[in-house]
């Protein structure tokens, strides 16, 4: 059940990708030949996937939770399929996925030569195009979400949770200057917290709650999608780090045991892998918690929470 | 009264980049610092400038051209003053302008140590805070655009139109690769234009049509705007490709005769000194034909574009 879920929710995010993306052979061809390097290089397509589930929980409450017009009205058969065009605000998120990814590959940041298993877009496409591909599917993330298919309201309103889950402050882009700043440095809790929330929570929490705006949730519904995604956003990464720590390079596809080598701040240095793998588990129960009163409508959400930590076995 | 349409224009630009930019003192602090190093290093604020003054234009053309909310309504007085809040959009572009420069300085790309008489920013914060501070301030510009005042459906038009033209395929990112490309090639005339147009005239197009836009802009007021802002860009770019061969390193604030070293792909170096001050001069002259039928409230304009080959002498 899940498993569908996932593989129909990486398909139509892959196909959104493929058309919002300008061709290969699009003049001038190496830059676009870089961004789709990085962009097609079998992610799993997590946050797309979190976004289009939401939307569809959110639209498939029944007419009295929905401002926006009817699924009837939009010329939408299936009650539980997606709202329309929502695959486009998960292409955009992972555009910028990606763009965190080439630059933090980067010589002068995580200098990795390997990523999902090829060879990072510095390594296959020299440096200078590689930071120009990350800025790059930055501009078109927002050149896409300046054109979805919802309200205008509504795509400024997701244009600004985006930009500011990918900012300095709390997002994206401050947890990895903190977490840069932190190796070989004895980590704090306050520090580690701060750039889990920031680093990886506040993308994957923008993804949970972009695809409620998308389906015109009520500022409730987008209250308890906020915390889900927090909750699954920090499990995520705890898991990724005690992934780190227990897996072959072979296993994750890209260079194993590095956090320990930079000696990074991780939540299983802290506090072991044990304690790690119960604190993952306890996040997701609270984000479990969140979905009580939408019943079936949120069974998927529900699943891909469980799944998030179930990674690590 | 162009000098002090500039220095009222600086000035309401940096009062509002102080006021959107995170303050230096905001944790994570290398980031933002890092940020007001480069914002705040001496800059003209050209496309803010533009900006404001395209807005003041179209808004001081009489009730009859406006589909906005009159001043009257907006509680503002001054007939020729500037649109209230349009600051904030000159802001977000002399933010997005600054990304370029700093992503251009780095190493992998035009390795320059000195800006505007002042330290680059890898040179100042090292290459992985200068990385991120580029990709920031893209972020930062577009949490500002989803929240400028105006109507949704404005904002939306104006985020469009910034990140188009900072793009790959006509704009900021493709004309900064086909020079990249070009370095050491012998330049033809079609590879110059992509790159004019691109690198340059794109980021200043979008600055006159958004200030347009910002206004309540009709349709044929925009394709004006347009031209004018296609045809200065260019003049623009000419221009400061015959100053990199004229002035001193001293004069201009950076390394003079970068683009000679590199065997870069310019307007002087296919045509000379003397046809290229001719070609931008045409320019100006194409660009102050497209303001014709706005009388007295062009006049800065008008200037503005005159100011921009007056620069090389």
């Amino acid at each position: 059940m899940l498993k569908k879920v996932l593989e129909q929710g990486r398909e139509a995010a892959d196909i959104a990708l493929e058309q919002l993306l300008p061709p290969a052979s699009q003049h001038p061809t190496s830059i676009h030949q870089a961004m789709r390097h990085s962009v097609f290089a079998g992610g799993k397509r997590l946050r797309p996937i979190l976004c289009m589930e939401a939307g569809r929980m959110i639209d498939s409450c029944g007419d009295g939770r929905l401002a926006r017009p009817s699924r009837a009205q939009l010329g939408s058969q299936k009650a539980d399929s997606l709202p329309p065009g929502i695959e486009q605000v998960g292409a955009a998120l992972e555009m910028l996925h990606t763009y965190s990814l080439i630059h933090d590959d980067l010589p002068a940041l995580d200098n990795d030569d390997l990523r999902r298993g090829r060879p990072t877009c510095h390594k296959a496409f020299g440096e200078a195009i590689a930071i120009l591909a990350g800025d790059a599917l930055q501009t078109q993330a927002y050149e896409v979400l300046a054109q979805i298919l919802c309200p205008a309201e509504a795509r400024v309103a997701i244009i600004l949770e985006i930009a500011h889950a990918t900012g300095t402050i709390d997002g994206m882009i401050g947890g990895q200057v903190v977490d840069l700043e932190a190796e070989h440095k004895k980590p704090d809790l306050a520090t580690l917290e701060y750039i889990h929330r920031s680093k990886t929570a506040a993308l994957i929490t923008a993804s949970v709650v972009t695809g409620g705006i998308y389906a015109a949730a009520k500022p409730t519904d987008i209250a308890h999608l906020r915390t889900y995604g927090e909750s699954i956003g920090l499990a995520f990464q705890i898991v990724d780090d005690v992934l780190d720590l227990t897996q072959t390079s072979e296993q994750l596809g890209k260079t194993a045991g590095k956090d320990a080598a930079a000696e990074k701040t991780t939540y299983p240095a802290l506090f072991g892998i044990e304690e790690s793998v119960r604190k993952a588990d306890a996040l997701v129960e609270e984000a479990r918690a969140q979905l009580e009163e939408y019943g079936e409508a949120a069974s998927t959400l529900r699943a891909l929470a469980h799944y998030l930590v179930e990674r690590k076995k």
